[in-house]
């Protein structure tokens, strides 16, 4: 590696050889096979700023990295790539219990924020699985969303400034944190979930929240999926409505049956996990809900175990385990054509791919469905393009988006235009271009090559 | 006006010499003096994509004008400007009472948005005074903020789905609305926001809520500000807060003075006007608070009527009259930091202006101070800038925002620099010069000439 980047930043901050991590090839989805060229780890902004800078005089191309929890390829470095993480550059920086801000540095672990917030009686409004090794910039960069976005909103929901170092060193600090700042275009916005593409996420500002109150879990079993709408619309009034989460069928009795658990006598057509705040209202909702049919049964955790149980069927704690070759997509659909999608993507796939695992279960409140596909066994990477083809054009039909959550990185880019029009992904390019001209950050995701 | 522009949008959709309206020179500053060398009146998004086409053609700079209620010169006719408005292309065109969402036309105006929502029980989550003549493409293309941003957020929080037509006719269209869509760069949140100068707003999906409860309105004195905050902090925790004004002393008796309401037998150093749902939280609330001090006395509105009086003094419904010059300011403050500045900036005004009428009241909850600020008579022009000079150093001093709704348009733009830094400000010419490079939508508002 080069001297100026060995100066600039010392031995700890510039990897390379042998002592690249082998890790930094993957990030969740597995499925990198390069590694990066060297690992940049500045410890400061100031050190951001000089490693963007003598890359860009050095012609090399920078992918971002944070805890390489992504599922879309969207950290994986390209062939020349260097690496660049702010592992060094981690921790709280600031808490005002006043306006409910945290200030924070792009290398904090998620888990790390939700703990300095409760530690002040707070809550950090961002939660998902992978709490113990995602990195705040990574969780900006996608614009993460999670587990109680229902209630919490998406990261960029909570995302009241961010400072940014752009390719040729050119550090944007928009920190002020101001709930309102009608100043201009939002920069903030911008740069979150565009996955490392037009700069380095260095800080940020989120807003806290006070601490939830004690959540109520119900697993309810629904005769179909007009019954889930109408339950929606009324949990919608419920204090502290945190999660909405279908299962179908064919999820529900997958996931529970390698669980072993059989919460409900007959296999619900849809079942519903849903916690709220504990109040009467949950109790009352249940009570109207299963007198006019709405509901034919409904569970209320007793324990914080029978809680998690729930959760385990939902989060198909077995399900990775029984299907090695599981994908699953994660895919937005208009809310009231979610079964319809449902059956048309099943009925698809199955056409093609007789014997296929295919079923389906999401974030319903968001309009998110997640679909847990696996070929039988022996599929092709061409075949898992192909089914992956079927579900994706239907989200097209449908006028969904083939990314919720995850992001478009590499592994989604041949399906970006089901989702935004070549005039989008025009604007896109013109806004990449203008803001890294030598198109230095992240080549190749998000917008493909050039 | 042109031959192209008449053939393209018909006599009604070209308005020029003495069809003008007079209206088209100044928005709610009455700043402008300016009028449009034509008006342009298009009907559908086809005809934006032709009218903008032919304006880049023919060199015609654009200023998009929705209901004229900004206050910041954003919508003001610059010379040989023409005007573009969406009066003609408004109305509601679908509403999902699953998703919770409702698409609409530009030329909505707001209140006729807020309607159709009620009407079938649902709440359309912007609310401003000027409901009755603002437009939703104004609205968005301000992020206007409004009474209710601590419970409903600001305008783009709302925002689901958004279609812009870029200057050369291009028409982006996003208005999937899905709530979750991490499919490269968020485009909708770089156009709210952007005053007109990236483009024309022509649709737009916004979320919808539930039906708000009935509110409890709360008037109540404190002794000082230490005692806002704490009862910030609690009042927080009330189930559907939706208002939490402040008042400051000179603001309250100025304004109750004139109104000759007399709320408190005692003039409280500052007051608090407070909303949320009816519930017993409220009177836990206030018994606390009037307890442990935080809290010298406290009145809840027994009836509308008196609902309505506690937000007259709030609204400073006799201010205007009496201060024929005044001059309302719109700034963000660190929250903890807002009483120290209101009395630096008092006490700097006061210094360079005696006599003049300088006090502060706002939506503290969100970190937003209004200075109402009236010189002597026969203050001129420069004198005016330089009062306002003074507020505004210290509010860059202070870390804070020049503008927290109001935007920059022309009237802030020497006040740009406070709050963005040189290098945001060249981020956002780039992104400008990306999506508008021949400079013709809405010239020299917010980021100056060239």
């Amino acid at each position: 590696m080069s001297d100026a980047l060995n100066n600039a930043l010392g031995p700890a901050g510039c990897l390379t050889g042998t002592d690249v991590p082998a890790g930094t090839a993957m990030d969740a989805s597995r499925s990198g096979r390069t590694l990066p060229r060297a690992l940049l780890r500045p410890a400061s902004v100031a050190q951001v700023a000089k490693a963007l800078a003598i890359c860009q005089a050095q012609g090399l191309t920078v992918v971002p990295q944070g805890g390489l929890t992504g599922l879309a390829g969207g950290a994986q470095p390209g062939p020349g790539d260097v690496a660049l993480s702010l592992d060094r550059f981690a921790g709280i920086e600031a808490i005002d219990a006043d306006a409910l801000t945290m200030t924070l540095r792009a290398g904090t672990i998620l888990q790390h924020a939700q703990e300095a917030a409760s530690a002040v009686g707070l809550h950090f409004p961002v939660d998902l699985g992978a709490r113990g090794s995602a990195r705040i910039g990574g969780i900006i960069a996608t614009n993460a969303g999670g587990l109680r976005v229902i209630r919490d909103g998406m990261t960029r929901d909570n995302l009241l400034g961010l400072e940014v170092v752009l390719a040729d060193g050119t550090v944007l600090n928009g920190l002020s944190g101001m709930v309102k700042n009608n100043t201009g275009y939002d920069l903030r916005h911008l740069f979150a979930g565009s996955e490392g593409t037009l700069g380095v996420i260095t800080r940020a500002v989120f807003r806290l929240r006070p601490a939830p109150a004690p959540q109520a879990t119900v697993l309810a079993a629904l005769p179909d999926f007009a019954a889930v709408l109408r339950l929606l619309t009324r949990a919608r009034a419920l204090p502290g409505l945190s999660a909405f989460e279908a299962m179908w069928q064919d999820y529900f009795d997958f996931s529970a049956g390698l669980l072993g658990a059989r919460p409900f006598p007959h296999s619900p057509p849809v079942s519903v996990l849903l916690e709220a705040d504990e109040s009467p209202a949950v109790m009352d909702l249940l009570e109207g809900a299963l007198t006019d049919g709405t509901l034919t049964d409904a569970l209320i955790a007793q324990s914080q175990a029978q809680a998690l149980a729930f959760w385990d069927i939902r989060e198909g704690l077995a399900i990775d385990d029984a299907l090695p070759g599981l994908i699953n997509l994660d895919v937005s659909i208009p809310m009231a054509q979610l079964d319809t999608y449902a059956r048309a993507a099943r009925a698809g796939v199955l056409a093609r791919f007789p014997g296929a695992h295919v079923s389906f279960f999401g974030h319903v409140a968001d309009s998110n469905l997640h679909v847990a596909l696996a070929l039988p066994q022996g599929a092709d990477a061409d075949a898992t393009h192909e089914a992956e083809a079927i579900a994706y054009d239907l989200v097209r039909d449908f006028g969904g988006s083939v990314s919720a959550e995850h992001g478009i990185g590499t592994l989604k880019r041949d399906w970006l235009g089901h989702t935004r029009s070549p005039a989008e992904i025009a604007a896109m390019k013109a806004i990449k271009a203008a803001l890294d001209p030598h198109g230095q950050m992240n080549p190749g995701k998000v917008l493909g090559e050039g």
